[in-house]
Formats: C-alpha cells, sequence, structure tokens
C-alpha cells in the first residue's frame, strides 16, 4: 500500500507524460558511475550496437590536425575509450585508471553516430553540440571550486541593455555578490567576463562554472566582493540560441561581426548602463575585463583602445594572429597596436593577466605577443598550463585571475 | 583562403576539444525540419540500427494505464511514429499530418534505447529525463506567447533566501518586469508559481516558458507588469540539480518533505524575504499564487491556511485526491477544509480559478472539489481543455490566468 502510494504521488503529480514513460520504462542503466577506487564506469544499452565508445577530456588525448591560414595546425583532440558488451545489451566501459578530480565533459559514439549519456542529465551546449557533464569532486582539490558549497551565493541575473550600436536589446548575465543587496549603500568593483566563438552570455556560467568559482573564492576569503558580468561578444545577436527572437535556428559559430572591431567599438555601452544599472565603483580602479579565445581577443583590443577603462585585463588562451584583424570592418581598432601599448603601459595598469595552454594551438601567436611586451620591457604576469583550448584551463584561469583584483 | 580563414577563425577560438570533435566529424542529419506544407521531419543517423521511433506530443496520444490507491487510473502517452531507413544509414520520420503551433516535446528510441535528438540541441529535462524541445510558431497563434519576440524583457534571476524552516539558504527564480530599475519608486504586485513533483525552481522558466508568456503579455497590454516568483516546492532541498551542494545525483521525484505541509507552513517566510528584498505591493491585494499538479495542491493549502495573504489563486491541474494529506507530518494544514474554505470566501477573494484537462487522471479528485464548491455556493472560474496532465496545458492555463490578476 505504501509503496503504491509513492507510486501513485511519486508518478503522475507534476509529471509531462514523457516524464512518465521514462519511469514507466525498463530498467535503465546506471552511468556515471564513480567506483570507490576513482574509476569511472560508463554504461549504454544497446542490444543491437555493434560498437560504443566515449570520447571525453578525462581521457589520453590523441593528435590532430586542421589548416589554418594555409599551415597545419596540430591540437589535441579528446581520447576514446572501447565499451564491451555485458549481459541484457548493456556496454560498459570503465577508466583504467582514477579520474583525477575535474569537471569532464564527454559524448558517447554508438555505430558512429555521436549522442550524450541518456542515464545523466546534466548536460552543456557548446555551440551545436551537447555533451555530457561529469564533475569529480574532491575536497582541497581545484574542481571543489566548481562545485557548490553551503556558502553565502551571488544573485545570478539575465539582464536586456538596449545597444545603440545593434539597433536592439541584448542579453548579459550579470552577477551579484551575497550581500549587494543588504549594503545598499556599498558600492563594488565589476569584472567583465567574455566568452569564445560560438559561445554566448550563458558560455561562462555553464561550462566555465563562473559563479560558482565566485562565490566560493569570496567565501574563502580569497577574492573582494564584486560584480561580474558576461556579455555576449555576437554583437549581431540579441541573445543565446532560444533567447533571441530569431528563434529555432540551429547555433553556428559563422556568425558576422564577431572578430571585426563592431563587438570593441561598442563595449563601453555595455559598461556604461553597468554603471546606469548597478552600485558600481565606476572608475578604472573598480573594472577588469578578462575573456577566452576570441573573447582574450576581444578583451586585448578593448583594453588598448580604452586606456583608461581597466586596470586589470586577462587573456586567456588570447586568439591572436589569426588574420581576422586584416578583413576588419573597423580597421582602426587594431592598428597601431605598439603606440596604444606604449600609452596603456604609461598609464600603469595594475595587472595585464597572460594565460595558455603549453598544447594550445595559439601559444606561437601568445610567445610572439609576449616576445614585443618583453622588448618593450612592459610588466605582465604569465602562466602555462598543460593541455590546449579547453575548458578545464579557462576555469583555472579565472580562477587564478579573480584572487589577484580590486587589491 | 577565405574559406580557409573562416575555418580557422570559426573553428578553434573558443572552442572546446569536444565542440572541434563535432564540427571536424561527418555530415549531420538535419533534424527537426518544419516542412512548407507544416509536417515536420525528424532524421537520426543509425548504420546498424534495426528500428527507430519518434515519441512526442505532437503525434496521436495513447492510453496507458498505472494504479493509485489500489484503483487502476488510465492516462494518455506520447503517440510514436515510425522512421524509414534511407541513404548513408539516415532514419527518416514526417508526421502524417501538418503539426498545429504549439511547443513540443519529443524523444527517439534506438532499438529500445531512448535518446534525444543529437541535432536538436534545444532541450529540456523533467526529473530525470532529457527531451528534445520543438517550438512551432505562428503569428497570433498561441504559441507566439512562448517565443521570443523584439518587445522589453524582464530581468530573470537566481535568488537564494534564507529558510529558517529547511536551516539553510535556498534557491529562487525571480522575474522582474521591463521598467522595475527605470520606476525606482514604483510597487509591484507579485505572483508566486508553483512546479509540479519532481520539479524545481528552473521549471516554468524551461518547460513553462512562462518569462515569454509574462514579457509578451505585459508587452500587449494584457498583463499588468507583474514581479513573478517561482519557487522550489521541495524543502528539504537547496536548489534544482546540481545547483545543489549535495552535488552530482540523479534527479528523483521520491523527495521527502514535499505533499506533507512542512512547505505549505514554511511558505510565508518567502513572502516575507520577497517584501523585504523587492518593492511589491505588500498587501492580499498585490499578491496572487499558482501551481501545477503538486503545486495546485499546495497553491490550495497555502491559500487556505493563510485567508488573508492572496487574492488571487490558481489550480492548474492539482493533485488533490491522493491520499498524501493521510500520512502528513503538518496534519493540521489539511485538516478542516470545510471551515477553511467558508473563512476563505468571507473574505472575497478576487478570484479562484481552477483548470484541467479533460482526460487528465486527476479530474474525478478536481470534479469533485468543484461539486463542493458548487455546493456551497462559492463563486470560482473553471476552464477545462483537452488533454491530459501535461505541459502544453499548464502553459495555456498560465497564459490565461495572468491576464486577470491585479485589475
Amino acid at each position: 500500500m505504501k509503496r503504491i502510494l509513492v507510486i501513485g504521488a511519486a508518478l503522475l503529480l507534476g509529471l509531462s507524460a514523457q516524464a512518465q514513460q521514462a519511469l514507466f520504462g525498463g530498467p535503465q542503466a546506471e552511468s556515471p558511475v564513480i567506483n570507490p577506487d576513482g574509476t569511472v564506469t560508463f554504461r549504454y544499452q544497446a542490444p543491437k550496437a555493434v560498437r560504443v565508445t566515449v570520447s571525453g577530456d578525462f581521457l589520453p588525448t590523441q593528435k590532430m590536425e586542421f589548416e589554418m591560414n594555409g599551415q597545419k595546425v596540430s591540437y589535441e583532440a579528446p581520447g576514446v575509450g572501447v565499451f564491451r558488451e555485458g549481459p541484457n545489451g548493456v556496454w560498459e566501459y570503465t577508466t583504467p585508471n582514477p579520474v583525477p578530480p575535474e569537471l569532464y565533459t564527454y559524448t558517447f559514439s554508438v555505430d558512429g553516430t555521436s549522442v550524450i549519456d541518456p542515464n545523466n542529465v546534466y548536460v552543456n551546449r557548446d555551440v551545436a553540440s551537447l555533451t555530457s557533464v561529469l564533475l569529480v569532486p574532491q575536497e582541497g582539490a581545484r574542481s571543489d571550486l566548481y562545485a557548490i558549497h553551503r556558502v553565502p551565493h551571488g544573485t545570478v541575473s539575465k539582464v536586456w541593455y538596449p545597444s545603440a550600436t545593434a539597433g536592439f536589446d541584448r542579453r548579459l548575465t550579470v552577477y551579484t555578490p551575497a550581500g549587494y543587496e543588504d549594503n545598499p549603500k556599498a558600492k563594488y568593483p565589476v569584472l567583465y567576463v567574455l566568452h569564445g566563438i560560438g559561445g554566448d552570455e550563458d558560455a561562462w556560467v555553464t561550462q566555465g562554472r563562473a559563479t560558482q568559482i565566485l562565490d566560493n573564492l569570496i567565501a574563502r576569503g580569497q577574492a573582494k566582493p564584486m560584480i561580474v558580468v558576461f556579455t555576449n561578444g555576437n554583437i549581431s545577436e540579441e541573445a543565446a540560441p532560444l533567447e533571441n527572437s530569431t528563434g529555432y535556428v540551429r547555433p553556428t559559430m559563422s556568425l558576422p561581426q564577431t572578430m571585426e572591431g563592431t563587438f570593441e567599438t561598442a563595449f563601453p555601452e555595455i559598461v556604461k548602463f553597468i554603471d546606469s544599472r548597478y552600485r558600481t565603483v565606476a572608475k578604472k580602479q573598480g573594472r577588469a575585463i578578462c575573456g577566452l579565445s576570441m573573447g582574450g581577443f576581444h578583451t586585448l583590443y578593448i583594453t588598448l583602445n580604452n586606456p583608461d577603462l581597466f586596470n586589470y585585463s586577462g587573456m586567456f588562451s588570447a586568439a591572436i594572429g589569426t588574420g581576422s584583424e586584416q578583413t576588419a570592418a573597423h580597421k582602426e581598432i587594431y592598428e597601431n597596436v605598439d603606440g596604444k601599448l606604449a600609452t596603456y603601459f604609461s598609464k600603469k595598469p595594475a595587472l595585464l593577466w597572460i594565460g595558455i595552454g603549453s598544447t594550445d594551438f595559439l601559444i606561437q601567436s601568445n610567445n610572439d605577443f609576449r616576445k614585443k611586451l618583453d622588448a618593450a620591457g612592459y610588466p605582465y604576469t604569465y602562466m602555462e598550463t598543460d593541455g590546449g583550448h579547453i575548458w578545464r584551463n579557462w576555469r583555472i584561469y579565472l580562477s587564478e585571475f579573480v584572487p589577484l583584483l580590486f587589491k
């Protein structure tokens, strides 16, 4: 009787027919499972399948190549683990070694078709691809910053600002730290955080776990309470896919106006909006900016073209040297870099921070840029990590950059 | 050369290795496609598969049964469409008829394994199930309310409130209407919106498209600007899965303390928090509450136990009569319903609104409740729609309820 009650109550109160179906369906495979020895087991039920594999960034990487500007560029792709079929058509794969604490993403391939793990509801979208998410937490490990703890939480808001440049309202994600509403006279410094190509105002929050990182660093006393603004660098778009009036389209990386100067030119209107809407420290000493890949490229040029705007700038795997400046609509944004660097450094910014992975396909252009800084004697902070052009590194860079701000 | 540049720039700037892989992979099937004649085509690449089907709420439903309190209860499950295999292992299914404008969810089944459409990144989570989303918009149709238009947008925030009852901070979704920040002296009425079992503070925003409905109704002048608060009715939980310090767990409907009076008892602390944090019309005339299924049950008892709190109450497919009251921790919440109804109606509330689908498995208990109201001569507004216990109906009910508020 009790069981029936539980089923009766649990089952159908508030459920869509889809969920009912999932519930009434046969037993599902448990996946992923973090085993007591630290290895991870993945399972997939597919009685008729011939080959099932998992691809994820917890496996040893494999070298791949592509062509950029006529040159071969190598990069690391995630490794592959091969499943074995067990009873009842449930395929299984266990990692050979314990998986270190980290936030990972993975997909399965079933006879060549890429699918997410149907038993794992934690999913990230990256451009037009969905991936399953695996968080291996451990107290004291860096990935503990990406987990939610019982600490005071900031408020995370989706806010629309009027863009005179675009001609329509555009969406931002805004983090206000715990205590913001309880201290109505306090003013807060602002960090602007920029995504890479194909990303949007959601990317740093979903894939980057940025609001967890902020909550945890602030609660530990390792970062100042600050407002954080996650912009959308695709100036031709209003917002992330499906939050957009263009409606139901497949997300793409080939958006117009992403690396040709329009966004950089329009950036001060975002700063102006934030200073009018929030209680900010509305001066250079209270502003920081950082970004990954395309966002690192944006960060550099927004900083150089507005040398009085930001006291702290962070370039994470910055996409400099790709040649996009040469065909820019706003060429002036990318011209006279040496002169702009001289002006910028003459105003003594508190921090220029550069981070990149040792196998990132952009390391050469970043090394060239650092050589230029070194030759002129300009100060900067540099961090080189293992791995390539991946979110793991960007979460690390944000975790390292944020504690240095507004001291 | 231009193509290479585009690939070079588009490809690797800001992309995870996962996304790179998706991009370097072979051609993917286009799915779903809304055809010029209004039919919809779904595709799935699976060269080795034997049987591929689609299940979705745009197909004719099929009758299913389950047992509740020892009695057989029938409900509608989504229908099934069978794919045919075409060239290159791409399976295809086209609906026999045009699909009317609506927001639908669907999944594929590949040899018995349920998967989402890998070519569609628009995904909803319902408890532990992921489903693909299909929005068929049409100007003038109701589903147009669920689309994003170039109208002023409210701010949608994830906010944590201190729960004395739970003993920890808990998460809310709060919608403040466009204009809230530009009118710093204006006060706004508040609508509280409650989810069903297995849901959380995200459900009405993702599956319910509630913030789009609010934006559009307000922009059309069909609803008053209002604050909307989406609560989390699982009082033992802090927040939606993965926003929770319990970390990486499979979402479940079998949470403790969902329909036994604790949440209803604790509800006034949420109202108090909202009145302290936002510029509200902090009196009965400025407050409304509604909820679906378990949330409709919560709505009824929160209203009856606090007859001076809400002027407008909406029960959407309310999960009354399931027997959960009998084993409640806070039995007093569910006792003396007749007396509480008399007190409530003696205070002349502006609106009690009841909506349910004609084939909902809860229609009998809702009919019984209406008979009780009729017998006592208590006024209420009733809406009966086609279909069962499904999100399509709850979006309709919200769209009908909101324009009636705060007139």
